[in-house]
């Protein structure tokens, strides 16, 4: 089930198999160019509700235009080696979750690996903190050490007390690993990690906040192939 | 009105004028070290209550540590031109406010300037989110285009449509400026920022959570002073 405007309007434009959409009345005809732009077809059409029954029906607390339901995607093995690939050990907070898919699609990354113990994909609060990107990436679920062990690209974790990250040249392929919000990358995980990474601060907080800590990862190993990319293929500059 | 253990934890280890805490029969013994260690006096002293009073007297859903009431600081002008400076235009979300205070905290950053629709600082969600960081920093709240033009330092501010961040070379004193959830900087403050800064991304996502945004133009800016301390003291490596 896939809540609000904008899940529901990335949701319509997926190649998500979308079964039916309950709308109020002031957003039946947005829900129908939505349908028509996206060639959809619903298999049990679009109802118009009030707002309560949304919200009766759904998880949030208001909900003033339209929700959806759709069917999962079956999971897939992770595709590696074809552009960075997050990897979430642990996330049990629904909005950090959702906001760091978000950030990989940002950056461009469509591959997330998430261990068993992660929040669930398709919980409500993770959708909704996507913005939409939850249809533009591919999440697996699966045991990260027994998956970290059988590839070959490089992989990198966000520790307390790693390697300056800008002191790193990231691969293309780079292997991104973050722990969870308070217990940081488990054992057993940074066991097969070889890269320790360390975001620099000379604050006094203990850490930063997940999501953030994801998005610094990200970013730093954006600009780290972009340079790469550059110095490669165009001789620098 | 400080709720938790982490809060009331850098609460007392900081110049806050603590008034009481309360707490359940198991947090007493920890309290009491805390006040101690801290050299703290408190004017109403401590008091034990159950959890259930715990919730009643304050926000949380759930709190079976702690909460104290201490004393809110005067607000004074700003300090600039002591290192960088976090400026936040209608930022609505407490935990956003707060993620942000505690990743300014994390980069060293000590004072944040905040426009006057800006969740309040002493939000128990803002608190919160901090993590403890709320002991670390300044904040005052004041018209954001009068400011930014009565100062000196540059200004950097994060657009979806600037300059990308990884080609600029930020000062250290720099002024930089993270706008609203979902409309960004607002357009009168806009019309005084010099320096227009964007993260680059080549994904489908439309843009970043502000939090996250915050993190990576901290991050940008702090390895930037890095270098260049780096080479203009060491001769660069």
């Amino acid at each position: 089930m896939i809540e609000g405007y904008k899940s529901v309007e990335a949701l319509l434009n997926s190649d998500y198999e979308v079964l039916l959409v309950a709308a109020t009345a002031g957003y039946i005809k947005p829900v129908e160019r939505l349908i028509n732009s996206g060639k959809v077809k619903l298999q049990e059409g679009i109802h118009e509700v009030k707002a309560q029954d949304l919200v009766s029906m759904g998880s949030f607390q208001t909900n003033d235009s339209m929700l959806a339901v759709a069917r999962m995607k079956t999971e897939t093995p992770p595709i590696i080696g074809n552009g960075p690939v997050l990897v979430l050990d642990e996330i049990r907070d629904p909005g950090n979750m959702g906001t760091m898919i978000r950030t990989a699609d940002w950056f461009g990354i469509t591959q997330i690996v998430a261990s068993p113990g992660c929040v669930d994909f398709y919980n409500p609060k993770v959708i909704s903190a996507t913005m939409g990107s939850f249809c533009n990436v591919k999440i697996s679920y699966c045991d990260l050490s027994q998956f970290l062990t059988g590839i070959k690209e490089p992989v990198y974790g966000a520790f307390l007390n790693g390697k300056p990250i800008d002191s790193f040249e990231f691969d293309p392929n780079s292997v991104l690993v973050i722990g969870n919000e308070s217990g940081g990358i488990s054992d057993a995980v940074a066991a097969v990690i070889k890269n320790r990474v360390k975001i620099p601060g000379k604050g006094k907080a203990e850490s930063l906040n997940a999501s953030v800590a994801a998005g610094i990862l990200l970013y730093a190993a954006s600009i780290s192939h972009a340079t790469k990319v550059n110095n490669h293929t165009f001789g620098g500059q």
